[in-house]
């Protein structure tokens, strides 16, 4: 055992460590309320990082290097009619976030072919596969090859005139992790989803990897808080949406704009609220209708990743193709959830109209 | 009385009017659900815009002319010691902005008074008063005066030892519309809520007005999307947030950056998922800790207007005093949520859970 005493312009106390774990006993100075106490504590073999003291009380985190951070590839592609060539470009692109030092990969939704919702067209389903099938067979393969995680969205045939808009996680060693049925289904001009797909059954539940427990929802849910305050509730660490939006080019540029804006704010409002990073990857490139009924969707890319305060990290360009590696650092997560610590005063008791459709 | 029958491709029916008051009733065919119904029915004397209709009910809003703005006046002060001098103040800036046509005037959080809760101290509780009381008389008195709307903030005295931080809503006749006792409470160093304010058991009530239905929470409250939901869900058309929120003068500039950011893109992100407008008030200046524990509160102003997009349509600046008058189109919130439906695909039965604690 070894005693350290310590002394900082905010905290004193002592350090005790037996080599491989330690204990600290600290006081704080009166003046250090609300501060970051960046004192940094050299023992025997530990560099104990200690922050924040609330209210004259004593709160401390203690890790063998004070930050916990994971490498997070994003994948923002344009798509073309041929399934094949999107994928062995996907493969590319997730080598490449791994040879950069990615511990997860997050593709944009339904990754695999272009965004065939535009029309309502039965043939279509042909495009949808089977979980576990081949799209997880190749996944999983890399993702064993690579040692990463990677998130895939995928049109899922559960069962005949039964389909999914299906985000597929995959460990390290290939297995599926777990999966999410996208529960929110849009149905807008050029967006007609709800004629594709059967909203999700398994409810939202965040999916436990090597890396990290992560809350994955797709697209349209982006726009709802319930869903990210369950992943939350839950433990989630990470909000994720594969997603693909764009604009309608008959809107002016200035509408364009409210919405890309309004699509970053909401999900950087649930990182807010949550105290947890948000990961947005989107797809770019212009997709024409095949109905010829609209101009087709120009996607807007700029995938996007924030951290617990909303703050963004990383924005990816419009309109380029982005392999990206993005470090964020969980426990910032922690940090943040100290300074607000917002799901202690949750007014649970009053909150059981959310699950009415409308309060009349 | 005249009386007009009123045919319309989404709605018929008959409206009466004796020049000076109306009655309208309405039936709507059976497909018109979700849709605005823009049936312009002129009688004798009046022009009557109807709108909205919501799954099979009715619910309409008659208006001389066809597009419904609002014109809000928001009022951001510093504050000092003497509360009748404050007081003052605040009733010049609601007659300024009267003066400059606002129906609407909204106030900071506690701006009667200094921010108390820098320090826990009994003797402050001689600052509270009851509701009704000198403060909703005076305001009150200044609303019928004036033709206006007021959003108040007061610290209220229910009961001995049972207070409150209660927003109450003045009528353009002076009387109280409504109040919202603050549901969420806050306890961190130099806000110690908790100490003097009991949360709120009146729940999350939209408060109906002369000038529309506004959605009222207190500060806190705006960092939680149920809430905002919980009114949205009540068919609030406003969101209003009167604030007390500043920087703690030890962090760095780029953290408290991030906080005012975060602070905004929250209330952002409500507007956004709600699809109607927000308007957070906040207070400037700086207030020292009477305890000498910390450095005091350097309020950060910023007070924001936010449309239903989430877009700025107006921000205050952080160090200067303001009276500005905002015009809030609240068609365009009809607008934007026929464009983005949200409210149409919540999965309701799988929200059950936001009413616990945790989920672990």
């Amino acid at each position: 055992m070894t005693t350290k005493a310590v002394f900082h312009p905010t905290c004193y106390g002592i350090a005790y460590t037996n080599g491989t774990s330690f204990l600290l006993q600290f006081e704080w100075r009166t003046n250090c309320n609300r501060n970051d106490v960046l004192a940094g504590v050299e023992t025997d073999a530990y560099f104990f990082c200690l922050w924040r003291c609330y209210l004259g009380k004593f709160s401390y985190f203690c890790e063998k290097f004070g930050k916990k951070n994971m490498k997070i590839g994003i994948v923002q592609q344009t798509c073309q009619q041929d399934t094949r060539k999107n994928m062995e470009k996907l493969c590319e692109a997730i080598r490449k976030a791994a040879s950069m030092g990615a511990e997860l990969v997050v593709l944009q939704e339904l990754h695999n072919s272009l965004y065939f919702c535009q029309t309502e067209n039965t043939a279509l389903f042909d495009l949808a596969e089977t979980i576990p099938g081949p799209s997880t067979e190749m996944y999983g393969g890399l993702a064993r090859e690579l040692g990463v995680v990677i998130v895939t969205s995928l049109f899922e045939r559960r069962a005949a005139g039964l389909y999914h808009n299906t985000a597929v996680v995959l460990e390290k060693d290939g297995t599926i992790a777990g999966m999410y049925k996208k529960m929110h289904i849009p149905d807008d001009p050029a967006y007609y989803e709800k004629f594709y797909f059967t909203p999700g059954d398994l409810g939202f539940r965040p999916i436990q990897t090597s890396v990290g427990r992560l809350g994955v929802q797709v697209c349209w849910d982006q726009w709802y808080p319930e869903g990210a305050r369950l992943m939350a509730l839950q433990g989630a660490e990470l909000l994720i949406f594969p997603t693909a939006i764009g604009y309608e080019s008959s809107d002016t540029p200035e509408e364009q704009e409210r919405q890309r804006e309004a699509w970053m704010t909401v999900q950087r409002g649930h990182a807010v609220a949550n105290g947890i990073p948000v990961i947005a990857v989107n797809r770019t490139g212009h997709e024409p209708d095949p109905s010829g009924q609209t101009n087709g969707i120009q996607f807007w890319g700029s995938s996007f990743v924030a951290g617990p305060q909303g703050e963004l990290l990383y924005q990816a360009p419009k309109n380029e193709e982005v392999v990206k590696v993005i470090d964020v650092d969980l426990q910032r997560s922690e940090n943040v959830r100290r300074w607000w610590p917002f799901l202690r005063d949750r007014r649970i008791e009053e909150f059981g109209d959310l699950t009415r459709r409308f309060i009349d």
